[in-house]
This record gives C-alpha cells, structure tokens and sequence, in this order.
C-alpha cells in the first residue's frame, strides 16, 4: 500500500484525537456560578490541555518524519502504526484523569500522584510503539521504497532516550508522591521537542 | 466520481468513528476514588476499546484493499459504502454496550451475554456489507475501470468465510450465556486479521 | 482558492458531523436493565440515526457534484459554503430532538410534532443553502472556471423542487399531528435521492 | 516538511473544531418539555454556534491565506502553527460558556459579562498567534520557498488592527457589563471579514 493512504488516514486520527481533549474543558462551562476565581480553580484543567494538546501534536509530526521514510507501507507496518494510534487516541483518557484528580480534597490520598502514574505510563507505551516502528523501519527500509538506511546518528538515540528517561522519571516521581513535578517535567519535554531541530529526515528520530 | 473522493470521505469517516471509541474511556476518569483497584475493575471498557479499535483498523484496511481495485466510482457503488459505513461509525454503541454489562451485579442475569450479541450481530452486518461490495466490484469492476477481475481465489474466500462464522460462533455462544468467551473469538480474529497477509489487490479479500 | 482544497474541508467536515450521530446512540447504552425489548424501545433512536446519516451521505454527494462543476472558489462562494455547512454540521440536533420525543408519554401532547417540526425547518434551510449555490455556480461557472454552463435540465429542476416538496409536506404533516408519516416521507426522500442515477455533472443537481 | 502536508492536519483539526461545536445544542434535545417556547428560549445557545461557527469558518480561510504564501514549513513555523491550533481548538469552551451563562437568573450577576470577557480574550489571544505567524512569514517567506514578500499593504494591516480593536472593544465593553453589545460585535466581525475580498495572496492577510 502507498504510504500516503496510512499517513492521510494516521493525520486525520492525530487531527480528531487532538480536538477531543477540548471535551475536558466543556464541563467547566456548566460551573454554577460564575466567577473569574472558579474558572482560575480549574487550571489543572487547563494545563492538562496545553501539555497533551502540545504532546500529541509533536506526536504527529514525529510520524510524518519517520514514514517520510518510506514510500510504501506493508501489512506488519500498518498493524504497529495501528498499535501506536491506539495510545494516541486514548491520550484524552490519561489527560482527564489528571484534570479531574490533580486538585480537591481527596488529592492528598496519592489521587494525584496515581493519575499521573497513568499518565507517564501511556506516554511510555507510545514511545515504546515509536521505538518499534523506528526499528522495523531501519530493518526494512529498503524493501519498503526507502533510502538506503544511514545508521541512526548518535544524537537521535540520544535524543530519543532521554525523552523516555524523562517520562520515566516523571512516573517514578509521580508514584512517590510528587505529581507536580512530574506534571512540570511532562510539560517541559513537550516543550522542548516542540523547537528542538530534527537532524536530516533519514535520521528517523522517534 | 473519481474513487479517491469515495477514498477520502472513507478515511475521514473511519478516522472519526475509531476516535470516537476513546468516550468510553472518558467516564472511567469521574471515578470519585482513584485507586488502581477501582481503575483495574474497569477492564471490560478496556477491552471492548482495544477490540473496537483494531476491529475498525481493520475495516479500514479492507475497505482500502476493496476500492484500489477500481478507479472510478458510481451512484450504486456509493450507496453500499454509505450502508458501510453505517454499521461502521454505529460501532462505538455496542462497544459501549459491551463496556457498560460486562461486568457487575446484573451481568449474570443474561445481560452481559445480551451486549455481546449486540457487538456480534453489529459485526455481521458490516461483514454483509463488505460481501455486497465484493460481489457489485466482482460484477462491475471493469465497467469502473478496474482490471479485469480475476476470479477471487478460493482462499480468500475460505478466509472471508472463516471470518464471518468466528462472529456467528460468538454471537451464538453470547446468546446462550458465554459472553466472555465470545469477546475473547472477537479479539483473536481482530489480531488474526491484523497480521494476515492479503493476496494481491485484485484477490479482493473482504 | 483552488476548489479541491475547499472540497477537502467541506469533506472533513461532513465525516464529522456524519460520525457525530452515533453521539445519539450512546446513551442507550447506559441502559439499567438490558433486554432486547428496552432495546428495541429505543427505536426511534436507531431510525433518526439511519434517516440522518442516509441524508447527511447524500448531501455530500450533493456538494461534489455541486463543486466539480468549478475549478476554483471565491469569497462569496466560500461564504455560501460556510452557511450551507453551518446548517448540515446542525443536524445532530434536531435529530437528537426527534429521538428523544418521538415516544413516550409526552409524545401525545405535540411534543413529537415539534421536534419532527425542527427536523423539516433545518432540511428546508439546507436546501435553500444548495439552491443559493446553485443558483452563483450557474451564474459565475466560467469565471470559476468550470465548463460554460448548460441550462439547467428541467429534470433536475423538477427533481429538485420535488424533494423541496416533499421536506415541506413532511414538516406540514408533522406540525399538524402526524409526525410518524413525516418520518417515513423523510426516509424515503433519503433512500430515492441515494439510488436516482443523477445526470451528467454539468447539470448540477442541488 | 512539505507545507501541504502542515496544511491538511490543520484542516482536519480545523474541520472537527468546527463540528464540536454543535455539541452545545445537543443538551437542548433533552428539554424536558418540548414547546417551541422553550426552544426559543434557548437562543443564547443558536447565536453562539452561529458566531463560533462563522468566527472558526474564516480563521479556516486566513489560514489558508497564510500558508499559501510558502511551499516548504520548518519547526518553529510548526510550533506557532500549534500555538494557534490550540486557540482554535479551545473555542468550543468559550462558546459554551457564553451560551450557558448569558441568560438566566445569574445573569445580571456579572456572569454574562464574564463568559463574553472570556470569549473576547481567547479571539484576542488566537489573533495573537496569526500575527506570531505573518510576521515570521514576513521575515522567512524566501528561504521557505515563497515568494519575495511584498511588504504588506496599509490596508491589510489597517484590517487586522480593526479587527482585533473590535475584539478588544468587545471584551472591554463585556467586562463593564454590556456583554450583549459585546455579542453583537463579535458577530458583526465574523460577518464583515467573509464577505471582504482579501488582497492578492502575497498580502498576507491575517
């Protein structure tokens, strides 16, 4: 199959999933009363927004530089690329939960820190499914109307392993009771994949 | 009408049905105790959205594999998509229905056993659809520019067969109180297909 | 503006709002007691989720054949296609408003009429968003640069005034007490409007 | 990366953007009495979606304007691209907010006018991002493929600052509560800017 059939199809995936997150800001609309000290109340909201709305649009364009690759797509491809899609659709899953649960009486309970673990351990099943298909794709480039694979820089693995590390720390901090943090440390490397500079496409940075 | 059109509204509406399957997660997340417990107890949402999804993954690819047979489209033809379809974007309601009596104090009085007939019969309806699509391409396919149609090889029919009886079994042994075992057929032949290799395009495997 | 990049968003925006429907359905899943008759009382649900997606199908065929005719748009044009958009993004609702009022003990006291009232008024208002583009394509086809532009066939005139017809006699029937006919007329128009062979695209059937 | 490719995601994005917002008339199907007064009484609700709707169809339009003027998109373009998705995205939230609290009994306690404030703040802050984009535009129109930039003409510019004037005059007037003049503007805005003729392409008009 030609690779731009699962690159449309994956863009109109990664556009619907983004704009569901919009979904946990609505019911702030049906606050009772209305005043600029309730709607500041819901800033976990707000903040889960901007991190998973950030995180999945890095997401997407990580996809396009990896399948950018390839000129065509075969069945094992396409089934990891669904397994991947799947984290990515549930992302409004694990940013809910975080919203609902990061602030409130109950948030001292360790409420928080475990919807963050749920958090850090999703974003770790997507890198993981990343990690896969950079792999399957250094394997098979070539069968699949690649470019001759060149070995992945240094800096990518790099690159790509401090990002895990980071999500990992995150979910080990979150876990021992400071969600915040990992909260913070989440929201920063979104950040910073968002204006670091990919190395050359053929670099396959995931 | 030029079948990419056809393609392209496809793929959107695809892309949207399969997305839509993460509002059965959104609930989960307005748990008023967060404990792994309680989010462990919500399997059956889990589940029936992993089922869903490669399910309609899987629906996609086919549907892809169909209409690269013909590059051209018309108003009959356009019709059985739209019925397609209808089953297609209805799936998110008996995942629901799945999700929502699996499990819980009124499963053992046939009710989860009534949700996965529900999935089941869903899935048998599109399974039609795509088997009135195969059979107007079969018929058609040189009239909307398609190769001339090579008889569909006896394997792929076998698989399509296989496929369709996977879900009557399951229906069937929904029906008579076996709704676990049922969904646990659904899933195998969801990966079943998932890694299966299609013959070539013109083996117009439904 | 190159016509295909308003054709792809209008085509987003159609799978959207077609996928949208299913949003009706899900709350049947919420069901406390799940038998096949409390099921199957949801009729009316499953009806305006059909009779609403057969429409809103065939309203994007519509729009293609509609949008062929030229190979760019302009700023009135886009505008009118916002409007005529606006209003098949809407149909969601009244559809939500007719599965909830269809039956039940309300049913009687005109409630069902109404809500099949606001089904009528909101086709109504989209056909005349079709006949007002048709209406600037027949005027401005060369300058868009679409073919020099044949009169109108009287069958397509005819055809569409007829549909026209019948959308107004199905919300007259329905705001003087027989709402069940109003839906049936409603289906039908859908289902002879998907299996009529429509002329050649240069006769832009609205 | 190719710009058409940054150009269809943020049509997909744009496209369900625009379709959430008919899930702030979906609660009216669940009046518990269904008179044509009551759904009038629910008018807040229709005026948002139609300001929303316009205001979310010309950013659409913008958008393209903007992009057009480039063949290639680098990171940082990306990045501001996202910045601005996320605006957009987030309109669905204002906007229920508007239609939930600009009638009622609390109105008159300033909650209308802070519903409308915050409507006017989220334009203001998504006009923002476009100028973020011209003026990177502006400045790496060439070594992204684009024509040599023409300096932008007065007038385009007197247009963009009257727009955001109206915004802020909007949300001025809304914070010292006049919110339904504020409501008035902003629709005023959404109609003036669709039917203006936008300058030639290279003008840039945000």
């Amino acid at each position: 199959m030609d690779s731009r059939r699962a690159e449309s199809f994956s863009d109109g995936v990664f556009a619907v999933a983004i704009t569901v997150l919009v979904f946990n800001l609505l019911p702030i609309a049906g606050l009772h009363e209305l005043t600029y000290r309730a709607l500041g109340h819901a800033w976990p909201q707000y903040a889960a927004y901007v991190i998973s709305f950030l995180t999945i649009g890095i997401m997407w364009l990580n996809h396009h530089t990896l399948l950018a690759q390839v000129s065509r797509v075969n069945r094992p491809l396409l089934a990891l690329n669904l397994f991947l899609l799947m984290g990515v659709v549930a992302i409004p899953f694990p940013t809910a939960l975080v919203a609902s649960h990061l602030t409130g009486p109950d948030a001292e309970h360790g409420q928080a820190g475990r919807a963050v673990v749920v958090y850090g351990l999703t974003m770790i099943a997507i890198s993981v499914g990343y990690a896969a298909i950079w792999i399957y794709l250094a394997a098979h480039s070539e069968a699949l109307g690649g470019s001759r694979q060149v070995p992945a820089p240094r800096s990518s693995t790099l690159r790509f392993t401090g990002g895990n590390a980071g999500y990992l720390a995150g979910t080990l901090l979150a876990a021992f009771g400071v969600p915040g943090v990992a909260l913070v440390i989440f929201g920063l490397l979104a950040v910073y994949y968002l204006f670091e500079h990919l190395p050359a496409p053929s670099g396959g940075d995931g």
